[in-house]
């Protein structure tokens, strides 16, 4: 199943995607759904009923979640990019914090005000549907309630002026989270993604999450190991090789440029730099 | 003004501080009256009341704010902790961000579980009490609603298995926030404090906050450039010298231990390590 949230009048409604287009619900993100003790029952409605549906081609996209308590994201994950970084494989994943003023939607524009160093980041996103404290990694997996794409955009020139990412991980509106979340009832148990992001026209990332260093799972039960994660909570999985910065020289997207983040089964995120 | 939060039956509010005891608001916590429109009226009304009083030795005190969306604490603000800490004085604020659910009350106890190096960082908070996007430093003093005491206590071994402090900072109910607001008007345009922290019955740490290099106003103006703060939004200023990794040996609160965080003008935070 697919479920978004749509920008609609002056609000968001969470929405079912199917053939006849998206078909809205009472909630107003799909977080909301995911917290709904009958979710599987009122997306399963939404899809008898034909009310309200918005075109496919009409939708505009809001963050998949538009007001997580924790969007905790995971940095050097993929083994090509930490060596691309110039550093060692992990024995316990890095994490740092967004807050959901960092969100937006696909197809949203991302204002590069304020920095000279916009780079990319296509991941793996991981929505979570349950409540997760001091969770094994079974546990932890059956609580994945859906995976979509993100692009962690960081503005290089303010992540460096200190020894935290923060500041250039948080900018408003940055980092689309989209366009749509896939259930994970929909894939095995484990399953494994291609993750691609281009600029313009040319591919710069490739990687598959099979080479992730610390799978979903294992972040979302390492992360329980300290704080307690939510439904609607987003758990970013990291990037793999091809950012900007580890080019020679370091290319940076500026005014104009497309930022294109695609992983197979799950749809691709369109995002345009501006000034 | 002094403003809390105190812990209720299953649930917290909002109180004033007189002279007979804390009178309660209608409001869940302090972040939900500084976002009323009529917020001054609100606390005023209450003091002419006397339907609810909570005795002031029996208030239980919940953070100050429960469910801020932004915690943004500066590291490294305070010359004499840089130094200890071995570095340089910096151009720009080292910012990280905290969760709610790592905020706890005075005369909570904290869970030491998963740690073995538990450090103390008696800080000075800012709690915001208006919006603020892009604002500059005189716009930034304006917001700030008032000011509490917290303890940023770290659990060293987490903060320093990878690059980025977060897991080491959001242990859940680790960092004491209170144990009351004291409001902005209480105090002049840019007033210093002397913060002082305590470990059982010795002085660790002693510092002014006349010597920030990056003072409250300064801080939320920068954040401000790149993110929006809300009203109940906390800003955690910093720690003077005195912590635990810095002394030789480095030394760690255990179970038992009592950290005592005074600001005078503002209250003391007293706050017991349990295993």
């Amino acid at each position: 199943m697919k479920l978004a949230t749509l920008v609609t009048d002056e609000t968001t409604r969470a929405a079912v995607g199917t053939d006849s287009g998206w078909k809205l619900l009472p909630h107003t993100d799909v977080a909301e759904l995911l917290a709904a003790p009958d979710r599987q029952a009122a997306a399963e409605s939404a899809l008898d009923s034909a009310e309200e549906v918005v075109a496919a081609d009409e939708a505009r996209f809001a963050s998949v979640v538009t007001a997580p308590r924790k969007i905790i994201c995971c940095g050097l994950n993929y083994s090509d990019h930490i060596l691309e970084m110039g550093r060692e494989l992990p024995s316990h994943p890095t994490l740092f914090a967004k807050y959901s003023d960092a969100l937006t939607g696909s197809n949203e524009t991302i204002s590069a005000a304020g920095s000279r160093a916009v780079d990319w980041e296509a991941e793996l996103a991981v929505v979570v549907g349950a409540e997760l404290s001091r969770a094994d990694a079974g546990e932890a997996a059956s609580a994945i309630a859906g995976y979509c794409v993100a692009n962690d955009v960081s503005m290089r020139d303010w992540q460096k002026r200190t020894l935290q990412w923060f500041q250039g991980k948080n900018f408003t509106a940055s980092t689309p989270l989209g366009p749509w979340l896939t259930t994970a009832d929909e894939f095995g148990a484990e399953p494994s993604f291609t993750v691609e992001g281009w600029i313009n026209d040319e591919r710069v990332q490739h990687g598959d999450t099979a080479t992730l260093v610390f799978p979903p799972a294992a972040l979302l039960s390492y992360i329980s190991s300290f704080t307690t994660l939510r439904p609607g909570d987003v758990v970013l999985t990291g990037t793999p090789g091809g950012v900007g910065q580890g080019m020679r020289p370091p290319r940076f997207a500026v005014d104009g440029d497309v930022l294109r983040t695609r992983i197979e089964g799950l749809g691709t995120l369109t995002n345009t730099i501006t000034d």
